[in-house]
């Protein structure tokens, strides 16, 4: 017997910043949209696409390098929209452990985590920029575990959110008696010159086949989370409490710290931002992630009236000289404010 | 493109009895059986039948009672082994909150918990036998939240596992000063004159599709999965620190205890046990969850060895006389004794 049920997969354990599509279920937003929803999560974050993209899951989220990279690998998915915007991201530490400071360089001879293969791929190409061989330090696999291993001193530092994993260290610092500012980040975007953390965005993805053959419920699905974004954004106290209703095991304190850091990444119109979706694109091509037969895997069409607009089509094909663009802006400008999105409008 | 990985959904969030899925992932069983896993956590349980049964996901774990059902409604899953063997199960309350006692009739009046549909069904079914209807009582569709529901004063009581949400409520009320004693659980299994928790037995289940196409990939799934279950049994302090290692969340004394809790229930030879899916077939029958057409569908043909034997053939048909067999049995008897298989191996 078949089943109307859209397959969901998160890209991570259920965590604060999945509360839009949670709520979207619990409030009946799905329903009232006509669908039916069963939300999955992962127990490795690795899955996720091939997963989706082999058209065993219908839906989910993910970062957009690792939405790029499964295209490139030849798994058909396409992101649909935008969870959260440009969250920090970088590599977490602490400072008394006294092995890593704010130069990068420190991290020679460290033990780093990383979450799955691309995170490994993009610490590899940091480090070349600082005179740096894979084999200067050594890198260890962590999945979804990167706070724990600090914590537990098997990685001398990992690649984490600010909103998520930061979080949890800066409080467990504190119930160490060592204050929150023991926590320290070497943000990946000032680190490899990007200029936002936008290749770390967590976007809403969909099968390729999935979305073709049924449109109409990707539309729903994404008014039905857009509506969800909205009530969390208006009344996130409220919203919170409803969100742990529903998933008693984030009601602590914790858990509320991350959810308030996150709020401001929380999407609000949830679309591709094209500016973004560029900078990512040549990044990906920099990690030799893509090459010039990638067309960007994004869409807004599906997207309630205000988050549609770019990209009308897919790009492909040329975007070389964009890094060289970029470059030259963030030299003056550290985190790449809105103004450069006149100079990446142009499809080169 | 399309993947070779096994998706294998759990019956619950990741909880102390999933050890041995998680360790066959982690020390590299599944790899050495030459498969890859991709496991995952439901966010509904009432998801899980429906979703592998259609054919979107593989593999994965169910409640007898649910698997039994869910072939009833056309879904095609079966079983494939067992995970855990009659867990005790009941209706979990607060002896202090002074609403409810050993006897069954304090329900009246009162808000129960269920998880999903046919938890509704059992406690209706059980009410009739003390004169309620269901009028006479407030189900509340909780899904995983029994024990949090009962601790908010949601709801008076709840169904719930002895080593799950059992020792949730115990660890919480002597937390609160109350002691472990407070927590009561009226048996499902003695209440409905059943003999055994096994209608709870968690299952290894699978989309036939599935099975009948790969049945190398399930036997060495078993096979995986056994020699996981073989190391917990023998090494269970070390086991428990390699789970947590992979899921920290599980990490604390709670969970610690709910797996201390869950050792005695592990099946030792994965198998279908005749006798349990005799009497969970009738219970079902009585439930009016299935009729004569039922076939029973279960089989033990592609575990290990020693986890092999009944049933050769699932069994379908005429079931009615057991139940009679089983209650004159019980009356002197409140648990049934291994001596029950003797009635039982008969086919009726």
């Amino acid at each position: 017997m078949s089943t109307d049920k859209i397959t969901v997969l998160l890209n991570w354990a259920a965590n604060p910043y999945h509360i839009p599509l949670y709520l979207a279920q619990k409030l009946g937003y799905f329903r009232d949209e006509g669908i039916a929803v069963a939300l999955l999560e992962p127990s490795d974050p690795s899955d996720v696409t091939e997963i989706i993209g082999s058209g065993k899951i219908d839906l989910g989220c993910k970062a957009m390098i690792h939405t790029i990279a499964a295209k490139a690998r030849g798994f058909d998915v396409t992101s649909i929209g935008t969870l959260l915007d440009e969250p920090f991201t970088g590599v977490l530490y602490l400072k008394s452990a006294g092995k890593i400071t704010e130069d990068f360089s420190s991290l020679k001879g460290k033990r780093i985590g990383y979450v799955g293969e691309f995170g490994k791929i993009i610490i590899d190409e940091l480090t070349s920029h600082y005179g740096m061989t894979p084999a200067d330090y050594t890198a260890v696999r962590v999945g979804m575990n990167v706070a724990d291993a600090i914590k537990r001193g098997t990685i001398d530092a990992g690649v984490g959110l600010e909103n998520i994993q930061q979080v949890e260290l800066e409080e467990w610092s504190e119930s160490q008696g060592r204050g929150r500012d023991d926590v320290g980040m070497l943000r990946i975007d000032e680190l490899a010159d990007l200029g936002c953390c936008c290749f770390c965005s967590v976007l809403y993805i969909g099968n390729d086949k999935f979305i073709k053959e049924n449109p109409e419920k990707v539309r729903a699905f994404l008014r039905a989370v857009k509506k969800a974004t909205d009530h969390v954004l208006a009344h996130p106290e409220k919203a919170w409490g409803q969100y742990v209703e529903m998933k008693p095991v984030l009601g602590d304190e914790l858990n509320k710290k991350m959810f308030d850091r996150s709020l401001i990444y929380f999407s609000r119109n949830l679309g591709n931002v094209q500016r973004d979706w560029t900078k990512v694109t040549n990044y990906s091509r920099r990690l030799g992630v893509t090459d010039l037969n990638y067309t960007q895997n994004c869409t807004n069409e599906y997207l309630p009236e205000e988050g549609r607009g770019w990209p009308a089509e897919p790009v492909g094909g040329l975007f070389h000289e964009m890094p060289v663009l970029i470059l030259i802006h963030q030299k003056h400008t550290p985190r790449l404010p809105k103004v450069a999105t006149a100079l990446t409008k142009r499809r080169l």
